[in-house]
């Protein structure tokens, strides 16, 4: 099955130029969802991970699933102020202005390996901000794991620049 | 193993007077979440179910890793304004004001049979929203199925009334 064809493009989303790239298609698709989740997991095979964390929303969903395929626990990474719990949070740079991701600052325990998983890393500001939230609370990045890369914004890169290993399972040329 | 102890209560969140139940710390432990999604789906064993639908945002976790058990689709219902394509919305009543959810017109096939899934049923304004809208696109609810009931607030009354099947995995006391 061509994994790609069942992402669908939406032009000129959210804004014109942007070429806003739908995985609800893909989620739909039972074989499709199904593929995406073994393909996350098949880079740790005989790996030892501790937990998946997914970054809101539709890290949650993928994050969800793949921590379900490794019998392993899910950690959610969201938006400020929607943690109940003792927080510790990440502000990241967008492109007019700044935002902040948090954690449970209990979410992790020291020296647990993590694996990060989102949807689609573009500039990558906020899986930067994400490593380095859970760095901070001690756990160990395994792999950061993405279903769509967008290489001509930089983010995979950056995330290895900083010794992280990155996978994707397709990428978009431009924005 | 006693799922329900896994569930952490935070007291006076987000207002005075609110007992918070927060699944994070169910989700964190491997078994706890494993438990929690084959208990999720064990009412429909046997059943032909075609598409979950996760309530935003927790229900994205829960979903995402139950349609991944189910080896079918996963659809997410959003908050108004979220998702890219041609949506059909549903406005609900909150204590103050109103909100609004929203499907992609396209994403459930006419008669296909949907588990709705979110982490908590209280005076199920969301999810009575969430069944009106799968019905609006053609969807057949077969099960709405929460981790948490809160019996006290009535949501999963008032959904049985509408003559919808409900399941929920524990229960509080209270609001």
């Amino acid at each position: 099955m061509d994994l790609k064809s069942t992402v669908r493009t939406i032009p000129d989303y959210p804004k014109p130029g942007i070429m806003f790239r739908d995985i609800t298609t893909l989620l739909a698709d039972a074989r499709a969802f199904r593929r995406v989740v073994d393909e996350m997991v098949q880079p740790l095979a005989g790996d030892k991970i501790d937990k998946v964390v997914g970054i809101e929303a539709r890290g949650f969903i993928l994050g969800g699933a793949v921590a379900h395929q490794l019998s392993i626990g899910f950690v959610p990474m969201r938006k400020k102020g929607k943690l109940p719990h003792r927080t510790v949070g990440q502000r990241y740079a967008l492109e007019y202005g700044e935002d902040e991701i948090e954690l449970h600052e209990d979410a992790i325990e020291a020296g647990e390996r993590v694996l990060l998983v989102d949807d689609l890393i573009a500039t990558g500001g906020t899986a930067i901000a994400g490593v380095k939230l859970i760095e901070k609370i001690g756990g160990d990045i395994a792999l950061c794991s993405f279903v769509i890369d967008l290489p001509d914004l930089g983010g995979a890169e950056k995330l290895r620049g900083l010794g992280h290993s990155v996978a994707s399972l397709m990428s978009f040329k431009g924005a």
